[in-house]
């Protein structure tokens, strides 16, 4: 490995286990408001009901949804095949998406019992518009890239919408994570309110902290070329004479792309791209 | 011009005009709010004193800083000299920031009048790092690439901090923008309150969307390579036989440049590196 590569795994490493460290905080921060500041969890049509809402919006359209989006990037993945990781990407995103759901029931089923109205606000607003969003993003994926149907200049030329969209959707999540958090600590916390700054307030303040940080340091991890996972054209891993026949997989899985490149070009290009601008 | 950048040229176009509208539209939504919804705008320590915090908040911090970021990518600034275009995008970021500081005197004037506390809540947190975060941003740029100290190799291994810090910066604001909605229309409206969906919250919530879709579109403009300002090479320019004293001064500016390469190239390479992914 070049000294060029080995600085940027460091670098890559240095900002996933960060990034790690602050999920796994932001749902130890969660737990904590659900399970000591408030009533707990359950399925009653009561706030322990409502509590599964911000538990599991944070543990799956936040954490799960983030790391589904950099997973490609993980260079102990990179032996693994294309296909396998399209799965896992797939799957992890599958994931969150049922989290999702259940997490907008819970809300559904705890207004419908109290008689408080749904879709008034803007966090449900734009929420609901990501809940929506989200699967028809998981089928366009699917149907593009995972299933072998489309041809390559489709896939090609619909990747840089695919990035972006997917991006904008975990942005928009983590902003209505944060309307709600507003919201939530508004209504629940009367005397102390919210403006008195009681225990309670300042712990979400940082939880939302967290969730930023989160989704800023996803969003770097994602859009950085130099740590993309490199193309391997079959063309040569299959005239390599230490070739596996779990390297001869990922040729086969990578064939249908575009660009044929080696590996080497595309982090020097990665590279390069990132430095200019 | 090619057939390809023609086509680019018209879909840069139909996006920043969608995204100019969209802004328009967001200070018309704004400015009805506080005028027809409100209590108007003035300087008496009340709530028309508190109304230029959203009306200042979207006309400067949100729109005006989404031009600054793409003012590079409008292909008629192409013929007008780099260090010129710089000097409008500082200008135009140093013009949003004293808006954003006049909006939060205005919120800051309101508390202290009704005794109401200061950054209590996560919408002030994170407003609060944002305002504080823009002029350092402002001020690393103008020390990196306005002032011509910094050796090219540091302007290029900065740039791409500069452009992700500049965008993580603008979608904080957005985001923040959101959370502040939503807590103004929790506070403002009674009877009928915000769950009874009066005009006043369907609209504002509407003004919610249009900021969060100007948001969408600055950040899609900017981050298309192939929409990307071409770099001129002073060798290219100097050489060619209709040069006019203008381009000359182009080239000179961007001589100090790390990535010498002809616009054609900088067109081919850009599009390319946007179809792969």
């Amino acid at each position: 490995m070049s000294p060029f590569a080995m600085m940027e795994n460091k670098l890559f490493l240095i900002f996933f286990s960060l990034a790690l460290a602050v999920g796994f905080l932001s749902i130890a921060f969660v737990l904590i408001w659900v399970l000591h500041f408030r009533e707990g969890l359950g399925w009653d049509g009561g706030l322990a009901e409502f509590n599964w809402h911000p538990l599991l919006m944070v543990i799956g359209f936040i954490f799960l949804q983030g790391i589904a989006i950099v997973v490609y990037r993980l260079p102990w993945t990179w032996k693994c095949s294309k296909q396998m990781m399209k799965l896992i990407h797939a799957g992890l995103h599958v994931l969150a998406f049922i989290l999702a759901v259940i997490s907008v029931v819970a809300v559904f089923d705890f207004h419908n019992a109290k008689d408080i109205p749904n879709m008034y606000s803007l966090h449900s607003w734009l929420g609901l518009a990501a809940v929506i969003f989200y699967p028809v993003q998981i089928v366009m994926g699917i149907a593009v890239y995972l299933i072998p149907v489309s041809p390559a200049y489709v896939r090609a030329a619909l990747m840089p919408v695919h990035i972006y969209s997917g991006l904008f959707i975990f942005t928009t999540v983590i902003a209505t994570a944060l309307m709600g958090i507003t919201e939530k600590l508004i209504f629940a916390l009367k005397s102390p309110g919210y403006k008195d700054s009681p225990p309670e307030a300042v712990l979400v303040n940082v939880l939302g902290l967290l969730i930023a940080a989160f989704g800023g340091l996803v969003l770097w991890i994602a859009t950085r070329p130099s740590w993309k996972r490199p193309s391997e054209p079959i063309t040569q891993t299959l005239h390599d004479t230490s070739t596996s026949p779990e390297e001869i997989k990922v040729g086969t899985a990578v064939a249908a792309r575009s660009d044929q490149e080696s590996s080497v070009e595309t982090r020097r290009r990665n590279g390069k791209t990132e430095e200019s601008g």
